[in-house]
């Protein structure tokens, strides 16, 4: 069965829209029909040509062009008000990912969804998203165990800006790495208790700005409370360029390990892991809306209303494959 | 929310019968009912005090009191028939793995649980099954990209009994191992065609007859056709009580790997790789076939009927908490 295209709106141009453009056109399902930004669009070049750039407020009228909004703003202060508003108009796709607002955020954007007879899909990505799934799977699986997350090696954009926010730092640039003796340690099935300190380091690259006291700057990194104190971290100094050349990437990634245990006497180790190592994590969230913004589609399609998260949705949605095709495929 | 208790029978005592009794034990919303067999039932001593043995046959007179029934059949003979019989009168679910027949085993089973007003979950287990379910979930978020599946290290039974066929062979145990070259070659990134060859080892252990001629009973499993010719095949002979201390588990694992690529030129790699690590087999797969048995019970109330896959089935359905729950801890 050939499926109809489905006709996609960006919300918000920074790296994650920027992803999500690339990844449409890897979709052959998927059709870009606009750009919609805060600033003026006459000052955003995207990537796609004969699209159009659009002011957020010029969204009203285009709701009959648009099945699904892919709403690529921020989650401290975007989201939180983007997604119920648009879900009143559109089926919308989110990536909140401030885990603990999480709740709250679910019953405002399904109250709004449900006015405006839409769906809306939030907290997608990888951490919310793929990882969260991966929890839930491996722990229905294996109810007696316990269920470790390690995050990178990868870039962590609150950490480097809050380095940035340091007197006399110019640039920087924060990788999270998960201890490799930690990650080896829950491989084996020992379960082990690992505090914040043991379960991952962080390696700071600082350019500071000319004549600035470097001491005093990594003093500051390392005793910051909440973001370096509770870890070992390391900071070296490089030049604009080093920091330009070696350090330009956003590449992330992380595992989900499971280490449950079964059997007579719960005598048998069972360690399931998820892993991912990503050159561009903004690319592969992207992705992943992506891959929602189909299940939205679809979901809309049928007739349903309301807030979904990852856990509400089965795989068959997500791919650009018939139900029969997968099942001779790849069951 | 409090959910109602699941009534669970089990048909065939076998490993994987046996690792759904234990499974049962660590699912508090679940309850073995009764273990059904073809063998007679005062022959067949179970774990769990208190619950019955009982033939095939008087299953009829026992549908109010089951869920779900958990087909622990073989694939070859059994679940062919069983399933799209039982399904006409229970909710059931299976772990039918003969991947090329699928598709015809889900008609027949989706026909009768129709008839039935049934819901009938088949092809759960690990491969089919989670594997399956990365496999789709990845290639829907990386459309652009190759997957890969590693089987092992871990003990196959086909070829275990392959090899107990040869003349003068007493007992013997083979090991499907992934190519730790081609494995660590996929997950650079590099998407090498890999043959059949490159991709896995087999080792075997093998116990022989007395007076046995060993380098016949070598040669003709290295050259027996699909089961050992297309691989780099390594044969040991040990005696019996080396295979009973050293080769008595059932382990197994492998991964999927699906080696995608974003952006701008495709020119970022991401990698995605669900890695098992099982010590049991049949008491992971056991494990497994339970979230699934809970899946099944809840759309049957929920009044589905029909065949489902691991595909079809949302990952809220698997587990022993609300959704509000897993909102809260697992997003």
């Amino acid at each position: 069965m050939k499926q109809p295209v489905i006709r996609v709106g960006i919300v918000g141009y920074g790296n994650l829209g920027k992803g999500v453009e690339l990844a449409i056109r890897q979709n052959g399902d998927m059709q870009l029909v606009g750009v919609f930004t805060r600033r003026q669009p006459a000052a955003v070049q995207i990537a796609t040509e004969g699209v159009g750039v659009y002011t957020i407020e010029e969204l009203d009228a285009m709701q009959g062009q648009i099945d699904v909004l892919l709403l690529c703003g921020g989650s401290a202060t975007d989201l939180p008000e983007m997604t119920p508003a648009l879900a009143q108009k559109f089926t919308v796709v989110d990536s909140f990912d401030n885990h603990s607002k999480i709740p709250q955020h679910f019953a405002k954007v399904d109250e709004s969804a449900k006015q405006g007879k839409n769906i809306a899909v939030i907290s997608v990505g990888w951490d919310p998203g793929l990882f969260s799934l991966n929890r839930v799977l491996s722990q229905a699986v294996l109810p007696v165990g316990e269920t470790y997350t390690f995050w990178g090696k990868g870039v962590s954009q609150g950490h480097s800006d809050a380095i940035r926010r340091i007197q006399g730092v110019a640039d920087a640039k924060q990788y999270t790495v998960p201890a490799e003796e930690a990650v080896q340690q829950v491989r084996t099935g020992a379960n082990p208790s690992l505090t914040t300190r043991q379960k991952h380091t962080r390696v700071c690259f600082v350019v500071a700005q000319e004549g600035a006291d470097t001491e005093e700057i990594r003093r500051q990194i390392v005793t910051m409370p909440d973001y370096f104190e509770p870890y070992d971290t390391t900071v070296h100094f490089i030049t604009e360029q080093e920091l330009r050349e070696q350090h330009g990437g956003l590449p992330h990634g992380g595992m989900v390990i499971r280490s449950g245990y079964t059997g007579e006497g719960q005598k048998n180790s069972q360690i399931v892991e998820y892993k991912l190592q990503l050159d561009s994590n903004p690319e592969f969230t992207a992705s992943v809306l992506v891959a929602y913004a189909r299940a939205a589609a679809r979901l809309k399609a049928e007739g349903a209303t309301g807030c979904r998260t990852a856990f509400d949705i089965a795989p068959v949605y997500l791919i650009n494959m018939s139900d029969e095709e997968i099942r001779k495929k790849l069951l």
